[in-house]
């Protein structure tokens, strides 16, 4: 048996506890074990794979980042192509996939990623590929998985970094607000929020309001809590349905803001207080993986060695209830798992008196 | 209504997160909240309670340690008294518990303890006290839930310290010896062992045979790793039965080393090589909680609140398939929940190479 | 004997366990300590002063921030007034301060700051206030003073956040960009460029060239590294003398991105490769103070009433040569301690190949 | 110019980084670099030097340990040889190095290393070898340089461990004492200890009366500080001349308990408080060297290729006031550099009301 790894997207902490975990599983069973460098891109260069041995994961349990490389833009579904007249196309070149994994005998890929990656691995698999699926993402959005790899670590790296941020709130009686991760699902905002005591946090899935933050401001200043802090997930909306959008528009020269921005310049206005925001960015998605990513990660990539062992192909493991389970990867695709509204963690914030944004 | 918050047996990073919680949702509720001052022993004393208020709870998730003290030896069923003669006997002081409940007119008692607090809250309930139990051990063995306050972040200090052996014994070529908590269960061992790549792991439910670690040892120098990092359980029990005991006995002048000084001894000899052993000790309970840590407690205080509140008396709030439930009280004392043998963690270990401790 | 403590500017870690040095080693002379509340301005208002015992310093030396409070425009020479039309003027309060010291009978003040609140100390020496100024600044650059406080925790958060970079730099393939304080000054830059093994590191004393650093980019891709990580002061200068500025120039709308857009856009054209750029901001001046940042305050608040008791007034106690000292307070206003371009620090980053910006 | 590099006696966080600097620093020079692996001894082995180049350091400034591996007994001048009789004789093998340096073609040598190390380097340089030392080192004893490598970072441990023992010493009202390193010299304990605001300090160069230290214990207790953190060199030595010694004696099977014991089993007694001790041991060794750690580790290694380029040999590089020097190496060896008792920070510690061990 000759399998081969593949880690796509974003990287996150945990990756390279997986792919050891994987490792020493298959060749504990005798299999050979191939990494795909870069992400499937590779596979149309001349040198695809590398072989991983005992010695190839040494020590990365630790490690952030992935040992294999990764790539944002490797889909082989859609692979951008130059015209002759300089127009680029996107290119269906997942045969030439299939064609490689024959021509290299590989039996089984394990396919570590997020939304996209299990996506692609779908898609895969229709192709004839037998394909485990192992789920990363910082934001936890994945669908059908409790906790995803890389999540818990980049809940601590946020809540390390409000924590730091609140000295300087309360020297300077300020509002601080902290932009963290989280485009479609508030996951990272909500627990490091709650974990480093935020007076307010704004998630995707609850419209705020901003004249609801700034009360909440007001109030907690009468009460003798001259400072406050935010925490905003990057894809947060406004009761009018206005999402932020950050960086360069395609063919805009202008930088826009984000909802960081937004928050400092219109909360400065409504509560005459001084403002400042951060946004964390990429510092949330490195670093050595807390211990839950890496024990997580360790099970995750031993687990879908296990899946491939009892030819139950075409699955995603996961984390439910707390336990190891495998979901058809088609279940996941196109899907997003947003915090319930009604979860016990939510019930939690308002309970303890966190504004969530939204209208008292 | 008045409610009483106690908090029982060693300390635990978490414990203010739960009383913050607990004090902030009661305190929303138009409730009134006493804290219990360093345990039952208290409340024969003149100052039993401190009012908690919001300023008494300010800022304090993320520190370690408990505002309202604990006291290892506070039961009230069982006070040591000293007699005439100069000998001490154990008196059930238990109404006078009652009484002062009464006296202060307090409704409900949020209890948040181990096993042995958790014991009291239901005796104390047995003689007509409303209480709700909170689950709180660095060693996560309370039976019935699956993470207790604490335990995230004790392995959380026990991985980090293990990573900052390793360098030593890779660049000494040494056994290094790790001796971590657990008396009665292995889980900071296996979850520690685990994230921090340890070679081999011993914990109580699995008796060790030291061939069988020498021997993984052994096979780790032929494959040129010239050092072995183990992680033992204080309470990791040898195939012949024998558990180490570590300090002084009663009535001894003698110190005995445990589990760690012992390996060091018998590896060093089996194996011709260095060894050194390390108890970690006090360091695993101290600390700033983790995130994960911060977030159950978070949760669980707010839970115990929303259980008194619907009248819901005698139950312990837990964690179960990765949600907040309750259980009879009555369930859980006197019970260790131990790792079971055929779960996914302990599968992961072995598939990836670990030493358990048993014979191959 | 009373005295009256201050701290001004931008918060820093370190400054509470100065305040904590200070104040008890002036109470084991047997002298009161008043602290001053946010600043000079309070010192118009019913109650500038709070008085330090025991109790007010106990636990504060690992405590990020100021529990004096801090204000970044509280300079009495200079109080902003609002006239009858409206407009803004600028007026000289100090004499209200200097009579407010003398109704409460304060001998002598520490005033604990930056570059502007030494040169503020040294004007209130001069109208009559006895005075003992303590460096503090996250930059480094205050003049006479080898190390200031809050310099050492901001140079270790910077490189934390250097090493957490990395991973993702790797694992894509990108060129980081990680752009720190220091506006005149580049010693954040550099000890943390050094420390976190940066590829390239810009500091204000060293005008740079984009085509080296872009040159730098490519000799270590030749070479293998698929990836390069360079550190910015946000005070770097270009070739040109071109100086840039980050957020909103008074009286205009648009956002002004800072050196690391810049090096974003115009790396990404010359080399081809994918940039990223990160902004440390604020986290740079909280969280808990490094050992070495707890040590230095602890030697500068005892240092400050050691100089009290010896009547040697309108000083600075700075660290020079791994000794305490002290240097007039008139020597150090209005210059800035730039990073020597020979120091041995300087030579050691050329000597292992570290680009500095400029051309080679 | 070919020269070799080994690391000698216990690892310390830095030694990474001091080999990365000097073999960088020498490979620009056009030099080739060899390192010695697991010390001496391996001379006299059939592959006694690798080959370092710029892949072999790259990524390891931030990696505690040495990738040369070290040995606690391989001083060339002291061989152990095992004799036909049984018995061990130790041997001079000096000439052997000699050798095999001119065998290979072998310039001069970068020494890295403490005391010891220092003593070998400088015999070495006395048979004619052009030798360089750097000193290393987590007691900072070594004799000439204000700061050596790998201190920082232990202190730094000691300091974040103290942070954790305290929230147990006041949750559960005791006295904690921590033992950590430094046989001869007391650096580590004093400044962890002011670090972390320990109530007493014992360092060897002050002789402790454990009166004196019941007596802080009951002073603080009658302020309402109801525990006390004690924080003792594992060499402090009692007022009659006392030193305790850990571990077991050769020859006897009774393993000996330290200072750390001995303090809880008497302070117990005298005060009537509970008392815990903690060994922090090892990890006071492991681990990513701190920032400080990094620089000076960096520093030290270019310096010395600095020195060899100059032909300035038989020195150790050191910092001195806040730059690097060098000073001959027949200067350094068999002496210890202890704490002036003078010094600005004892006389910090005793202002600010920490308890010595000395009767006041």
């Amino acid at each position: 048996m000759r399998i081969a790894i593949n880690t796509g997207g974003g990287d996150a902490p945990g990756l390279n506890a997986a792919i050891r975990s994987a490792t020493l599983s298959a060749l504990r069973r005798g299999w050979e074990v191939m990494g795909i460098m870069n992400g499937y891109g590779s596979i149309y260069t001349e040198h695809p794979f590398k072989k991983l041995t005992y010695d190839s994961v040494r020590g990365i349990t630790m490690m952030g980042g992935t040992i294999l490389g990764s790539a944002n833009k490797a889909n082989p579904f859609e692979v951008p192509v130059t015209k002759k007249d300089g127009s680029v196309e996107l290119e269906d070149r997942s045969d030439a996939v299939v064609e490689e994994f024959e021509k290299y005998s590989i039996d089984a890929l394990v396919a570590i990623g997020g939304d996209g990656s299990m996506h692609i691995a779908h898609r895969l698999s229709q192709k004839g590929l037998n394909v485990v699926g192992v789920p990363k993402t910082i934001d936890n959005d994945i669908w059908g998985c409790d906790v995803s790899l890389g999540f818990d670590t980049a809940v601590t790296t946020a809540t390390e970094a409000i924590d730091r941020i609140r000295t300087t709130a309360q020297s300077h009686q300020r509002i601080m607000i902290v932009e963290v991760m989280g485009r479609y699902a508030g996951w990272i905002a909500l627990h490091s929020g709650l974990s480093a005591s935020a007076d307010a946090i704004l998630i995707p899935e609850i419209r705020f309001n901003v004249d609801a933050i700034a009360e909440k401001v007001m109030e907690r200043q009468r009460k003798g809590d001259t400072y406050s802090i935010i925490v905003a997930a990057e894809g947060a909306v406004e009761e009018d349905g206005h999402r932020f959008v950050k960086g360069k528009e395609p063919g805009q020269s202008e930088q826009l803001g984000g909802i960081g921005e937004y928050l400092e310049d219109v909360l400065s206005e409504k509560t005459g207080k001084e403002s400042r925001s951060l946004v964390l960015g990429h510092l949330q998605r490195g670093g050595t993986p807390s211990t839950y990513d890496r024990l997580i990660s360790l099970r995750f990539g031993a687990a879908a060695i296990r899946a491939l062992d009892e030819k139950d192909f075409n699955r995603m493991i996961v984390m439910q209830q707390n336990s190891i389970k495998r979901i058809p990867l088609e279940d996941v695709a196109g899907k997003v798992k947003n915090v319930p509204l009604d979860s016990d963690t939510i019930l939690t914030a308002k309970e303890i008196g966190i504004c969530l944004g939204n209208s008292k």
